[in-house]
Order: structure tokens, then C-alpha cells, then sequence
């Protein structure tokens, strides 16, 4: 395996900026290095996605300590200081070399980082200080250069392949499953890599969500709008063996994955005429995205986003219905995306971090009614100076399918 | 939703074994309690996967302290005592009505657990002492009972679908990839759950694997014999674009996923007639299964199956390509399986946990030849007194494929 028989290896010049952001954060966060685990974090700022620990000093080039394998990270990585890591105990001589010794502040990935390894880490590296590298990893994963945005663009060919699909595949009678199975295989044949990569523990995630009917407003375990009720409770989200009916509302909600990249995008089937409550509130869904887009220009904080939302859904009487029913709502509207399908910032309550140019950002306002089911819409966009760029391209008209 | 309307909801009889293992090997380790928060770990020993938080004290009754959702965790759980948890501060006081005061010891998954978590935990449960939860809960999951077994053979039943269909399915110049979604399609017509749990960091994994001629031998960031390419450097491991080609030795190794438990499947299609090293190969892994099989019964230590396998691999000659090759080889030769992929024990180098009876084990011995490919065979076991009982019932000769 050489560099040129893999795609999706970023040149030196592509990953330079981001590891300057990254730096620059570290610094303005009172850190000297980070030492980076997840394999999103590794090949973002390396190129390469083997089993790796990389150290980003704030002063310095970085070093990637490889597991396995190692040939391959450096084939893949354009890093100039590519090495084998034998054990954990190759760390601690390894900072010492890049002059983070006793007395240094070292970033970890705590949101994701096993205890066990912290502790690790705390027993191997004494008189350091480890605190929190997420805050610089997201500023460095924030705007997305233009090679990235080519494979957010392949990941959106994806799921428009998958809308495109849809009307041909929907039928009354299909369990909601089946038609993520389809979904999925479309998209699968368009180039998805299958694993969509969704941060934290417990985030097991299949390509997306087809909610129909009641099933789209049963709430579960997760930090979205949508949980559904699963094929069973030992997964207890997604799509059920419910069979789609005449009159559903269908949620579809799909995430294309093209060299590591997602994108995310949501569209409503109407299966025959739903209730007039979910056909008005589609148009109030609608609303919201048109109101949001109007904020997504760099500088504004992501919460924002969320918050000229519920006024639009306040407006139309739907407050309590908004990212969720009653006391099971959700407080955002959406989330930016990239290597990961939950990048921060959420667009959340409470979350002030100012949109950048160049973040890629879904925005996916959801009308929940409990026992009658729920609409949304969802599109992925490139923040810019000059208003966005959206990026998922397929019309968002309820499609419209006789049953 | 009602525990009627879902499937794979144990009774509160179902529960009491696995909750007295944990007790007891908490106590045995000199635990007070176990704090769990893994979705595996919660359903397996509460009955439901909604985002929870389970504590199981040595004496005294479980609580489950459920963040989202109530009421799905009410319904599918037969645990007693299902409480709502608003904040994470709610824990110290419902640990201390627990009799789980300060001074008590307080197990976590400290293999899972996020860095940041513990760190919470640590913070808010002042003068309690934090261990590892993982000795008990292994003990706990490690014999599946004839409830957890049904589960397994539907699962199993998926992973016979997909090798049912795999003759008419192969062709030259099929890529590798395309394969796998194949056969993926095929299990979610079965009932395939879509995400198959496989614990720790970075264990990103869509099906199994499907790997062809020379693919077969691309060594990788997984502590699995087969890594694979990939589709792209941001994945860098698994199935590639590479078509399949006359003379290939392809490895498919697929998991079924039914109710939340996993089977664990792999057969070696000769797509024509692939180098005469890897048919002879192939015949050494059956060989090693055959050895391996001898040795399933309770009170085997787990590493007895890696070196009984190395030994057969030796006296054919072929210890440098045992479950990889040279420096890349694992020192594995299969693993448990339950509610995740990787369950412990593994069948590893100094791995001496018994086997114990019931236990549900994968034995996967495969032969790499870097540059030429690799095969392998794979069935899935329940430990018996009396002798193993296959679960995986599809015949182990290699499925020859006319190109």
C-alpha cells in the first residue's frame, strides 16, 4: 500500500492550517501540546487513520507514534516525523525530545479518551498537567479547506443518489427499516464507506434515520430530534418493522460517508395526504430553514440559529413541538459536520462559539407530534461572508408519493 | 411504546443470574457497587438501551436512573426501581440511599468510559473509591443463557443467509466492497440490526469483511488478523475498490445481529483455483479449528486455543503467517461474543480466564501470505461440558466459484 494506491491523503500544504489552528488554540488555551487519540482527530491533522498517537506541540513539528501499522501511516501521512510506538512507555521520552517535560500542560481528548487511559497517561507522564484538548481540536476541524469540501460534496452526490431513489422505493407495506436497508445499499453503491463516524460513547449510528408515521415521534435514548422506536430494545432507536401506511408522514433522514467526509440532509415523504396538522407543519419546518439560512454567515453565534427557530415555531403555534415533543425537546436545530457526523459547535442553546467561514454546518428543524408522527427538513451548507453555499442540492418539496 | 411492542425485553428471571455474577465478582474484587453506562452493559443487566445510568450494589437492589427516555425504560425494563436522573448530581445522593456512602468502592467501565466522565464522577462522588468494573462485568456476561442463545442462532441464521447467497453472488470484477454491501443487504432482509457493538475506542465496524487476493494481507490499524485497505486513508481499514479476480482466495467474515447479540461467521470462497499455498492453507485453518474445538469445554484456559492453534500452524510450517504475518501477527485465535463483537476472554497469550460453560465463542483461525492473500474459517460455539455446540451450521468446505 503506497500513498498513491489510497485516496484521501492530504498533502502537507492541506494539513499545514489546520495544524496551525490548533496550535494557535492551544496556545490561547494555556496549552503546550496535544496528544490526540480518536482516529478522527489522528486523520484530520496526520492523513492517516492507523493506530496512531499524535503529538502536536504548540512550538515544533508534530510526531505521530504509530501502533499499527506502520508502513502505511507513512505512506499515507505527509508528517515528516513518522514512528513506531512500541509501548505507551515510548511517550514519556518522546515529549521529553520535544521539550514537553515535567512542568508542561498537555491536551487529551477527554470527551472520548478512555478512563483507563487517562489514567494511563497520568501514571506514565508525571508533573504534567492533562486538560482538555477539544476546544482546539474543534477549532481546528471548523472551516473546511477546499479539498475537503470536494468530499463533502461527493458524501451529498450520496444522499441525493438516496432521495433521488426514494419515491421508486417507498411502498405502503415496507417496514420503515427495510427502506433505510435500500437507502443504504443505494448509497453503498454510490461509494459510502458504511461507518459514519458520530462522536461519544454510545453513539451507534446506520446510515441514518426512515421514521413513519407514529414511529417518528417515539422518543429514545438519544441527543437528537428523532430517536424512533428500533428493531428492538436492546438498540432502542431507528427505524422499526412498522410498515409504512397510507398517510404517514415519512422522515428520512440519510448521511452520505465519501473519503471520511459526511453530509446530511432530511427530506419528508407525504405517503397520500398526512394529517393537515404534519403537511402545515412542514411548511412551518421550511420556514425555520429559510430563517436560519439568513444567519449562517460567519460571526454568528450558533446558538442563534437555534433560538430564531423556535421564534419562527413560537409564531406558528408549534413551540412545543420543536427538535422534540413537551419536556423530550431537544435544544438545537443542528449541528456542523465534517469527519465526524456531531462536530461542534451544536447549534444550541448556550453555545455562543461563533460560526467561521468555511464551516460546514446541517441544519435540520423537526416538527414532532406524539401518536401522529413528525416532519423535517435538512440541508448542509458552507458558511461564507457573502451568504451560504448550500451544498445538498436535491429539492425540499414534501415529496409527494401515491400509496 | 410498551415492552409488548418490542422484542428482546428479558424478565426480571432472565435477570437475576447476570445481576448475581456481577454481585458477586464485585464483591470478589472487593467492590461496594457498579456505576454502568455502556448501552451494552445497561441492557444487558436492566433490559433496555435507553441512555441510563445503572447502579447494581453488592447487597440490595439495582437502580437505574434514567436520563432519556422514562418512559421506555419503564416499559422495557424489569428492574424495580426506574427512576428518572434530571442531572449527574443527582447521583451522589441516590448512591448514599443506596448505602453507597463515602468510603464505599464504586466500579466503572473504565474501559469505555470517557476521560471527562470520570473526571465528573470523581469530582462529584467525593471519598468514594473508583475501580474497574470490567473483571465483573465480563463474569457477568460470560455464560449466555438459553433465552441470550435464541438470540444468538437468529443471529447466526443471518450469517447462514449471507453465506447461502454468496456463491451466486461473487463474480470477477466485483470490487471487494460491493461484495460486503451485497451480503450486508442480504442480513438486513434477515432482520440484520445494522450497528453490531463492538467495544473500545475506534472500533469503527460496518458487517465483516469481505477481502480478496492480496487485500486480504494489507495489514492495518485493528487488532484482528484481517485489516484490509480500505476504502480510503480516513477509514484505512476493511474492504477496497479492489475487483475480484480469477484465482482469488476471498475471505468473508460476516456478523448477524439479532436482539442485540452477535454471530460471528467466516468461510474462504476460491474464486477458481487460487495458489496451491493457499489451498493447503486453508486446510491447516481448518485444522487449527478442528484442535481448537477439542479444547471448548468449561475450565480451558482462554490462551490454551491461541497456542494449541500456533502448534498446528508450526508443525505445518506456517507459524510466521498465523493471524497475520511476521511483526504483524496477533496474538489471538478468536474471542466471546454477546452483546458485543469483542467480549472477553480473548482466546490470547496470557489470557488464563477458564472458559466457563455456556460461554459463546468465535474461533477464527486464518493464515496471511503477504502479496498473495489469505484465508481463514471462522464458526461460533457455545462452551459445554460435554463438548461444544456449533452455532454456526453452514459446511466449512472452501465455496468454490467458477470465475
Amino acid at each position: 500500500v503506497t500513498a498513491a494506491t489510497v485516496s484521501g491523503t492530504p498533502s502537507r500544504a492541506e494539513l499545514e492550517p489546520r495544524l496551525q489552528r490548533l496550535r494557535d488554540a492551544l496556545e490561547e488555551g494555556g496549552l503546550d501540546a496535544a496528544l490526540l487519540v480518536s482516529s478522527a482527530s489522528v486523520y484530520h491533522l496526520s492523513g492517516t487513520a492507523q493506530n496512531a498517537q499524535l503529538i502536536v506541540p504548540v512550538r515544533g513539528e508534530p510526531l505521530l507514534l504509530v501502533r499499527r501499522d506502520l508502513e502505511r501511516a507513512r505512506a499515507e501521512s505527509a508528517l515528516g516525523a513518522v514512528e513506531p510506538l512500541v509501548s505507551l512507555r515510548g511517550l514519556e521520552p518522546a515529549l521529553r525530545a520535544l521539550a514537553l517535560g515535567p512542568g508542561s500542560s498537555i491536551g487529551l481528548e477527554l470527551d472520548v479518551l478512555p478512563a483507563a487511559d487517562y489514567l494511563r497517561y497520568a501514571a506514565l507522564l508525571p508533573d504534567r498537567r492533562l486538560a482538555d484538548a477539544m476546544p482546539a481540536v474543534w477549532a481546528a476541524r471548523a472551516p473546511k479547506s477546499p479539498w475537503e469540501l470536494e468530499h463533502v460534496r461527493a458524501a451529498c452526490a450520496q444522499g441525493s443518489a438516496a432521495m433521488h431513489a426514494l419515491p421508486g422505493l417507498v411502498r405502503v407495506g415496507m417496514p420503515e427499516a427495510d427502506l433505510l436497508s435500500e437507502l443504504a445499499y443505494v448509497m453503498r453503491a454510490h461509494g459510502h464507506e458504511g461507518t459514519v463516524r458520530f462522536r461519544g460513547l454510545n453513539s451507534e449510528f446506520w446510515f441514518g434515520q426512515v421514521l413513519a408515521g407514529a414511529s417518528a415521534a417515539v422518543p429514545g435514548p438519544t441527543e437528537t430530534p428523532l430517536a424512533g422506536p428500533g428493531l428492538s430494545a436492546s438498540q432502542g432507536r431507528g427505524p422499526s418493522r412498522r410498515p409504512l401506511a397510507a398517510g404517514d408522514a415519512v422522515v428520512v433522514d440519510v448521511t452520505g460517508l465519501a473519503d471520511g467526509y459526511v453530509s446530511d440532509q432530511t427530506r419528508t415523504v407525504f405517503l397520500g395526504e398526512p394529517d393537515a396538522r404534519l403537511v402545515s407543519a412542514y411548511e412551518t419546518c421550511r420556514a425555520i430553514l429559510d430563517a436560519c439560512e439568513q444567519l449562517l454567515v460567519p460571526g454568528t453565534p450558533a446558538s442563534a440559529l437555534y433560538e430564531r427557530g423556535l421564534e419562527v415555531a413560537t409564531e406558528a403555534g408549534l413551540d412545543a413541538h420543536y427538535m422534540g415533543f413537551g419536556p423530550d425537546r431537544i435544544r438545537f436545530v443542528g449541528h456542523a459536520i465534517g469527519l465526524e457526523l456531531n462536530e461542534a459547535p451544536a447549534l444550541a442553546r448556550g453555545v455562543e462559539t461563533p460560526l467561521v467561514e468555511g464551516a460546514v454546518i446541517a441544519v435540520e428543524p423537526k416538527l414532532l407530534f406524539p401518536g401522529l408522527g413528525a416532519v423535517g427538513v435538512e440541508n448542509s451548507y458552507v458558511v461564507r461572508a457573502g451568504g451560504p453555499e448550500r451544498l445538498t442540492l436535491a429539492g425540499d418539496d414534501p415529496i409527494r408519493v401515491e400509496p
